[in-house]
């Protein structure tokens, strides 16, 4: 028995497809939803929910993650090993930066096909990506799936420029409070500001602190989010709808 | 143990309560939600759903759904066993396309009351079909809940009318992407159009396409979707949203 | 092998953090969400849903509620013992109505560090109360967590006031329906209405029946609900929508 997590943008139904697909060649597999919820073909968003959680998963964990706007186009399908842990989706970046987060990762492309039934033209989270989870589950090894290879597309969490008194960064996720996740590490901020200073983000003065309830109900204010990114957020409100921002948007954080 | 699935019109909270009721009756189910999010009260969506998954399922899979309308008032409760898989819910029709799907169909009408404990006048998903799905789970003969019958109420998917150029079909289900889901089997379509050519839904000329990549990013296509039936949609985009259709509407498609 | 529930106004993705940890400490734990949609920061919304759903669980459940506005600050952390359940979150009184419907409560505050890794200031849902939910779900006692304490905070779900001819009471919870939950017991109701009878609400008489489809589609009835409480509800259709009500406000019911 190993975890097989689903990480997806497919809202709700199609999920339970590939559940049924999984525990019909592992039954005892034990399935954990990430979130269904990526904005539909945001890969980098995708690829910010998986890496921001495989930490607090255990060796052997199997993550089936099906952000695909190019199912049934050339785009290849493979297995990513990195750190004990399994990945199983398409070859568009959105895996990569949880699988480097775990240490090096070797990559396998899928070309095994007798390991597969019939596949449609749309929907390889159940016809190939969760078929191959499953077998994952029960033992397989990832060479099984096909070569190893060094060609697979690459994605990072977008870049950071830091300059002596600012640091700009990208908003990669927003969550369901409405915080405003960036891209810029905590550890880069934590070495230019201190705890209970004010930063200017978004043309706002906002106090940098260490937890939500430090500021008064519907303030904003900066801090180091769970995920270990800069992060921007309102104590019981919603940042984002306060500040008008969405993912994929630029952010400048600005020291006084 | 067995695989207990759950499809209802609930929304978040009561799922929860139904969860409690199988894991007591059989700690070991393995409970898996196909969705929460059928609208409110639309049978046929909910039949549409439970029909889309269950030839992703195992053998003795048990499945539990309430679309409901009706609780508390005369409409019966069955069972039906199809194909080696269980069915649990209210006789409304809702399990039906689902079951026909699998084979042919055994219906028992549920009056065992002994099975049963306290019953609400409004919640039977938690105090009766819950639990009549974990004794089935774990191994419970369907005669045990009560005689077989004969007299059940029917659904089908919905009429399909076919002319030489045109095919006329109803929406079944709107996914969380917005694809237009029709009742139109894509075999029928696919031995009047192929791949490639143009067909008009909606007033709109769309492109007959494998899947959704093969398409620029915010363009309409019609193809087959996953579950095997005529489908419109947007490359990362929202058909319903552009169209400015929803359930029950009828579509028609003419072939040039 | 224990039930290990979680209640929480997440959304989606940082339940699966909380997952990723109960299964590393518990790998046989049986996970089931009550669910990540209060809303946020209502404490008593949550106090609410994880009421209404215990008495399902059987012995030994865990449930794992994190509804936390004051994360990091210093609120403490606590578990309760009750009725052979167990609970484990914020001291902010969010799961005293649930564990005292099942009987008299013990609270242990969570003060033995040595039992959880490293703690941040904003996610006590992942890296307090989830591990210590996995330890308890592995057979650890409550006293292992820290010390008995008759010093926590206390919530009821408000106040009910009757007078001979009306109760009015607040509204806890609108369900995913619409349907609007009162913190009125169903038997205070009972006692003074019979069912078929009329009730003035929010300035409108509405039958008082036993359950949604005895009355026409689109309109509005009063009821007992499954959980027990008096609720306004529209026969398929969103009482909260049209009554343009919202959780917290009074709700007066006047006998004709």
């Amino acid at each position: 028995m190993a975890i097989v997590t689903l990480t997806t943008d497919f809202g709700s139904l199609y999920p339970a497809a590939m559940k049924g697909v999984i525990l019909t060649v592992d039954p005892h597999a034990h399935i954990v939803d990430i979130t269904h919820s990526i904005p539909h073909a945001d890969i980098r968003a995708g690829a910010f929910a998986l890496y921001s959680v495989v930490p607090c998963f255990p060796e052997g964990a199997v993550h089936v993650a099906v952000v695909d706007p190019g199912v049934g186009t050339p785009r290849k399908s493979i297995v990513i090993s990195s750190g004990g842990q399994f990945f199983v989706g398409p070859d568009n970046g959105l895996m990569v930066p949880a699988a480097l987060r775990l240490g090096d990762m070797q990559v396998y492309r899928i070309t095994n096909m007798e390991l597969l039934d019939k596949v449609s033209a749309t929907f390889h989270g159940r016809d190939v990506f969760s078929r191959i989870g499953a077998y994952l589950s029960l033992g397989m090894q990832p060479e099984d799936v096909g070569e190893k290879t060094g060609d697979y597309v690459h994605l990072d969490l977008g870049k950071v420029e830091l300059t002596e008194n600012s640091i700009s960064g990208e908003i990669i996720y927003i969550d369901d409070f409405g915080n405003v996740i960036t891209n810029i590490a905590g550890d880069v901020v934590l070495d230019r500001v201190q705890f209970g200073k004010t930063v200017m983000v978004c043309g706002a003065d906002v106090p940098f602190m260490q937890t939500y309830g430090l500021v008064d109900k519907g303030m904003l204010l900066a801090l180091i989010g769970s995920h270990g990114f800069f992060e921007i957020a309102m104590n019981q409100g919603s940042a984002a709808s306060s500040l008008g921002v969405k993912n994929g948007d630029m952010l400048n954080i600005r020291f006084c």
